[in-house]
């Protein structure tokens, strides 16, 4: 993973010389970026710990998984949201003051107790590919800060084949997991965007949804169980496939971001790898005929794997990008569609399916638009990277609200979007998804594109709140599945109110009495900030 | 709803002469029961409120719907387990000292002000149907208890049908609330046992599971959100159909019990009511192969709403109760299977399951097995009260297990059962029944008759003592669909342990900090019994 970017560095590349006429027939001329600066150029202003925590924390995990050294740190300094990738590109930098790599539960035990006795706060991290600010480095109340990087508790516990579900290490990344469940001829079936880098714990800390929900359901009702080490004890959850046993504290965890404790281990339900995988694609007059067929769709139940439309301006712009400008050029949406599973079965679904699209009105499109999508589904934060070295700037953000509700919650978003942006002075264009579907509602994912300047950080937090204000104000989530994490927190009273918020608090102050479990996450900022001059 | 026993009154009937007959082959000569007293007859040992509680209370929701009287209190004097059937047979009983009937959500955030200031608990009650003491009129440290019944808050408040969404209020009873829906083409289909009695705030409170679970999810799954009364606060809860926007706190309140609030609102999915039912009966060799079948369905999903499977005995007496005694004898396991929706597809997913079905080695059988299934599904209480009239004690319990512990559990919980009646004395016959099924596993409900002799309560808290050790120890959940309320708080630290059980502490003392929400239920005596002689 790049430490200032997306990625593998070895697939990161420069802008398509098509993508650059586009951006400039709708963005204008825009101003050369800073460019990212080296690793060895920049100043990291918040110190390493002391010589005495990292004894005292080498006493748990052994020196060898104690790192103070500036790259480690910064590979640890935040997540992966542009507002995060841009700070990466400024020349003073804020780091977590160690990161401890622990081998056991134990270790997770022993490392909470040690930060609770000398007041660090601690982070935990898994694939770092969090989005809300979730892995600021935030001292909170406390001295110092402790990222708790789970990659040695990687890798599948154990599998019951009869049962269809699997135990994995919380730091066992999703390929890593699909690569020992693959062996065995099983299959999780969550890709979302952050899939070749994030971890089991991860996706169950923010409530991740990936791109075949619509079959195989968001993380959250994968998981059947969950460990966790909170500072004052440990939970084993979840002791049958359905409960009654009072409320279902894996809930509770899921969606915890680290601020009541680490997530160690995750058990989920898993599958038999797919025989086949059939690809479509459909095409539909615009978004309400294609929002409607797939409401259609999620209430009969037909089965797909994955279900996904893109609005008319996504749906030119993927075009555009495989050649198809004829097209692009035409009106339209299109959607993605697949089944999976046994072959007869997954031919059923299908042909349900198709019967549903066409009595909606759609139109089967060239099958190419699904295979191509699916090669490329992993490659967008990449070309964002691009976009940010050619000064573009470029960010997603997603929410979910009913059917009923979904064309008003599109127009919100999207006016708040373009407003603020202009506002800024800035030519903009946003681009709009359904990528997840239930009975009752769906997700909109927003991707937008602006020439927000050399500067964009201040004035995109400008617009980000006033498109947060329009989520709220229209009934929706602040959050359909990248999580809470500093950067909504302030929403979050909105979303559960302040019983809600009240309930959050109490259960955080009797798992975590000392408040070191990642400051500022969820809840925002409870504690004041610690007096300048101390400790650190 | 009979204030002795199940149901409605004009519905009671004696015991079927062949049931007799049956019966004594099985558990020999049977005492006769001691007669259920009249109303008139019984002693209630706890008083009703002073005036000058009722006149508070009154000043809340008007005099008319605040009643001391003798009926409406024992109406309200606990559940309808057996014990408490048992219990409503004695001479001197407990009730509690009011029952009150608020008209709105702002008529229950003023009673639960008014019980605080006065220091009365309150319990929550809806149909009345919860069988494991939740329903209790426990004081637990406060003066007396209030029973606030929410039949006036009852009703649909809003059906989308575009999202297929309806809010209804919480003490809406299960058939009022399909007649509702059903007006304008919509069902919710949950049919637990309870249906005839049971109300959406007690199916959301209690974490029902009813028996087309298998296609239409447990009532969780169906609950998109709720509203509820704390004595600190309101929480409207459920913004979008999926969310992460931290713990799903709707999740909280699924399993609530009335120790947190009052339930007011339930916001439910619901469907197109099916414009077929198609009802299918199935025979398999023996349990395991039957249990396998059903494994093979639910991982592949194929989509059936009704998927039930008998085990040896419950069989033989389901085949001997229609008449069919040839094949009663006989040994093999009946399953009833019920596929619905619209016409063609579910046609198609009968098509589905049948295949899966004949590969895993079940042959089709009388499809009046299933029509009969239906048709007496709601009159197993009725049976109840004609046993324990006839000196036969008869019980249900109920536990989830993932498929691989299927069966270990089923022998550990029948041995517990027949070795610990055995133990008392009695003579036994266990019947088992897989009810709801899910990927990852299954239930099993367990239905006990016994000869317990004259006073079955002690001897028969012995051995649910020794089955409850048995499902922990197996490493299932104390419960799957009937809650934990008083009778099952013991074994809840060993479901979520010590840690979960501070959890909800916690969330009880921030929500309730005076502890008046039915108290005992769910987190057990927690607060001292109050000093003798003391208010009431």
């Amino acid at each position: 993973m790049r430490w200032s970017g997306w990625g593998d560095p070895g697939a990161a590349h420069g802008l398509p010389g098509g993508v650059k006429l586009l951006l400039a027939a709708v963005l204008g001329r825009i101003p050369a970026a800073r460019p990212a600066p080296d690793l060895a150029e920049v100043t990291v202003t918040t110190p390493p710990l002391d010589d005495a925590d990292v004894a005292a924390l080498a006493s748990v995990v052994g020196a060898a998984h104690v790192d103070v050294g500036r790259e480690a740190r910064m590979l640890h300094a935040g997540g992966k949201s542009t507002p995060d990738l841009l700070r990466r590109r400024q020349a003073e930098q804020v780091a977590p003051g160690v990161v401890v790599l622990p081998g056991s539960e134990d270790e997770v035990a022993a490392v909470l107790a040690v930060a609770g006795e000398r007041s660090l706060a601690v982070v935990p991290f898994g694939g770092g590919t969090a989005v809300t600010g979730g892995l600021e480095p935030d001292a909170g109340a406390h001295r110092g800060v402790v990222s708790l990087d789970l990659r040695r508790l990687a890798g599948l516990v154990t599998l019951d084949t009869t049962a269809q579900e699997a135990t994995l290490w919380a730091g066992t990344t999703a390929p890593a997991a699909e690569s020992a469940l693959g062996e065995q001829g099983f299959e999780l079936g969550h890709f979302p965007q952050s899939f070749e880098f994030a971890t089991l714990g991860g996706f169950a800390a923010m409530r991740s949804s990936g791109q075949s929900s619509a079959g195989y359901g968001r993380f959250d009702a994968m998981v059947t169980g969950l460990r966790v080490v909170t500072p004052t004890g440990l939970l084993d959850l979840g002791r049958a496939p359905g409960s009654a046993a009072g409320p279902d504290l894996v809930r509770w965890f899921l969606g915890s971001e680290g601020a009541f404790g680490v997530i160690t281990q995750v058990r989920v339900r898993v599958h038999p790898t797919p025989e086949v995988r059939l690809f479509d694609a459909w095409t539909f007059g615009d978004f309400v005929a294609g929002a409607d067929a797939l409401r259609r769709v999620a209430q009969l139940g037909t089965g797909p794997t994955v279900l996904r439309l893109s609005d008319e301006d996504e749906t030119a712009v993927s075009l555009a990008q495989v050649g198809n400008l004829g097209k692009a050029l035409a009106r339209g949406c299109s959607a993605v569609v697949l089944h999976e599973g046994p072959d007869g079965l997954a031919q059923a679904r299908r042909e349900a399916t198709t019967r549903v699209l066409r009595e909606a009105g759609g139109r089967p499109a060239a099958e190419k638009l699904a295979v191509s999508w699916d090669h490329g589904r992993f490659k967008a934060p990449y070309l964002r990277d691009a976009l940010l070295d050619n000064g573009v700037f470029c960010e997603t953000l997603e929410t979910a609200t009913t059917w009923s509700n979904l064309h008003a919650l599109k127009t919100a978003v999207t006016g708040a979007l373009a407003d603020g942006l202009a506002k800024e002075g800035a030519k903009s264009r946003v681009l709009c998804h359904v990528s997840h579907v239930y009975p009752t509602g769906a997700s909109l994912y927003f991707t937008v594109i602006a020439g927000l300047g050399v500067d964009p950080l201040v004035p995109w937090e400008r617009v980000k709140h006033r498109v947060n204000d329009a989520i709220t104000a229209a009934g929706a989530t602040i959050s359909h599945h990248h999580g809470v994490g500093a950067d909504h927190a302030p929403w979050l009273e909105q979303e559960i109110g302040e019983v809600g918020l009240r309930m959050l608090r109490a259960v955080k102050a009797e798992l975590d009495p000392a408040g070191i479990m990642n400051p500022g996450a969820l809840l925002g900022p409870t504690t004041p900030p610690r007096p300048a001059g101390q400790g650190g």
